[in-house]
């Protein structure tokens, strides 16, 4: 049976991807060598980075001052290399405390500078984005995660602030359409919406950068990846290359189609919820995430049944939906529950199935 | 025609895991799935991650208190992360400065502490490993590169210290036999002995950790990698499963035959260097590679011929060359003349079409 997979990354990539990806591993670009065993600094090669950078600054559509990297060690690393770069020991960084990456972020740029919590969902679990904020004028940047990957929420507003705002879109890029020049740093993991695990993307405008008085290792320091062309060492060449065979699905789609779909899929997957009386989503409906659809089974849609029930009727429903051919709706370790990640290429079918799922489970075994 | 890669990395892999990391593509362990859009923390790839670091140790004979860890950034990475992780401001570092990314290490670790340059072959364009230094006993580590990729040197003996000894062994990783556990940190990118870019293996002796005053981010803590075992975020996943594959096809054959092989595969090439008229060697013969064979076409062996005309020739032979199949022997960029990178997984029979091309241009061509 064919899976359908809702991991929530490393997570479904295109067939096309995995297609083109796959022959690339014995013959890369017509050099009869491996894509894992050709040269960086191969004219092939240079070419799949040029372009790579090319697409992500076309597809969205970013001014000139905006440059394009593709980076080692994943949006964790940005957590600490954004602070690095821009915020000195005596100067304020504002951070949206809106769920468990938002908070790692948070926690890094404290080896930097003075952070303050510009607003925060913590005590409610992560469960909302709070309109209520504050951010002062004079503050370095603010930084946000627009999609919160664990517990499925999505800024689907944006604060209005002086200083420059940088973004953790690890989940959601290239998921909608927006202003991506509103933004002064943004950055990526791919292993979401736009490849596999091993490269992140990071889009900087060039004038934020150089403002920093500590001394910064070469490998950490934008400016050195500026000039180098996203080359200064050894790139992870084949995550980029899958990122490069990505972004080239995801500009022949166009942002708009990926994004209508992507509505399609979520209101389909949360009118699926909110019309259950056995599952429930988990988090504010203003806030609801596109990309990952947290739900649960709360102990009251189970009459008479206690909390150790519940945990045994959710782990009841996942071997059901299994036999669907449903992987990865696990929720995250520290959370529980259900977490359907339903990104750029799932299809509307997957998620067609998944509803069939839920519906039957409902029906006869619950 | 096929192919015979002397590229210096991303490097020749052997044809098994080329084929199996193709596999892996489209069915990942019986998954179903891509390994490119399966969960890091699926059991099926923890256990690519747990096999993968059991194996360095089993094929270096590690002591228990030795930890294996795949990251990502590539050795350059480790240039700062080690004196990060091991050296405080008012402590001196050693360092060997015997090529180039010798010396770039070494200008890293200025950040973080004092270096003292226990010798240096800069001076004769790093054509030799020095066999006079001087390391303090009380510097907190000396700094090696084991294998010159850019010049064509390797360390066949270790200068007896009494601090603790740090490798980048990124060229010559699993080519040979030594006892590794006289060191107590070393590192390599994965793109020549053992896989693909986007993962660099470390291991480290965990008695030398924690000794630093410095705040240092958690990804760029070796204490916090070891915790998480290796995977406090999403890993280089595909990289490290390539890696996975090529320590199964190291352990198959063992470090002894490994080292035999490439011993006569580099006895055989320098040979027909040195019985050459028109090629010649570049560094002292002690101290050459048995990885990078690098070599050039000294003016004086084209007589009447001047400067323009070399660099002509060696273009020339490159050319000709090809019509073997042979790619990726010219030379490092700064460097010029030509580099044969001759990893494990270049069979003795590319080596012989080589010296076989080498003799036909000399005859014929030159």
């Amino acid at each position: 049976m064919k899976k359908i997979n809702f991991y929530s990354g490393p997570a479904i990539l295109p067939e096309e991807v995995l297609q083109q990806a796959k022959e690339a591993i014995t013959d890369f670009a017509g050099t009869g060598l491996s894509i894992l065993e050709v040269s960086h600094r191969s004219k092939e090669f240079v070419k799949v980075m040029e372009d790579a950078r090319a697409m992500v600054k076309e597809i969205m559509a970013l001014k000139d001052d905006r440059e394009v990297l593709f980076l080692q060690g994943g949006g964790s690393s940005q957590f600490y290399m954004v602070p690095m770069n821009l915020l000195n020991e005596n100067e304020t960084a504002e951070y949206f405390d809106t769920g468990q990456w938002a908070h790692g972020a948070m926690e890094e740029a404290k080896n930097f500078g003075y952070v303050h919590v510009a607003c925060s969902s913590e005590k409610t679990k992560y469960d909302h984005i709070p309109t209520e904020y504050s951010v002062s004028d004079s503050s370095k940047y603010l930084h946000l995660t627009s999609n919160n990957t664990v517990f499925g929420t999505q800024f689907h507003w944006w604060p209005e602030v002086k200083c420059p705002t940088v973004v953790d879109m690890s989940s959601d890029v290239f998921s909608r359409q927006m202003d991506f020049n509103r933004f002064d740093l943004i950055y990526a993991g791919a292993q979401k919406n736009m490849g596999a695990a091993g490269t992140t993307v990071v889009v900087v405008n060039k004038n934020i950068l150089g403002t920093v008085n500590r001394k910064i290792p070469k490998m950490l320091d934008y400016r050195a990846h500026i000039k180098g062309e996203s080359m200064i060492n050894t790139p992870s060449a084949f995550a980029v290359y899958v990122s490069y065979l990505t972004l080239q699905w995801v500009k022949k789609q166009g942002l708009q189609a990926i994004e209508e779909r992507n509505v399609r899929k979520a209101n389909k997957l949360y009118a699926a919820i909110d019309c259950s009386t056995l599952f429930k989503g988990t988090v504010a409906h203003a806030d609801r995430s596109l990309m990952n659809v947290c739900f649960n089974i709360p102990s009251g849609n189970l009459p008479g049944q206690d909390g150790a029930n519940i945990n045994s009727t959710e782990e009841k429903f996942i071997a059901f939906a299994a036999k669907f051919g449903i992987v990865g709706i696990k929720g995250y370790r520290t959370v529980g529950g259900f977490r359907a990640s339903i990104y750029n290429a799932m299809p509307e079918s997957g998620v067609d199935v998944l509803i069939e799922a839920m519906k039957e489970f409902e029906r006869t075994q619950a």
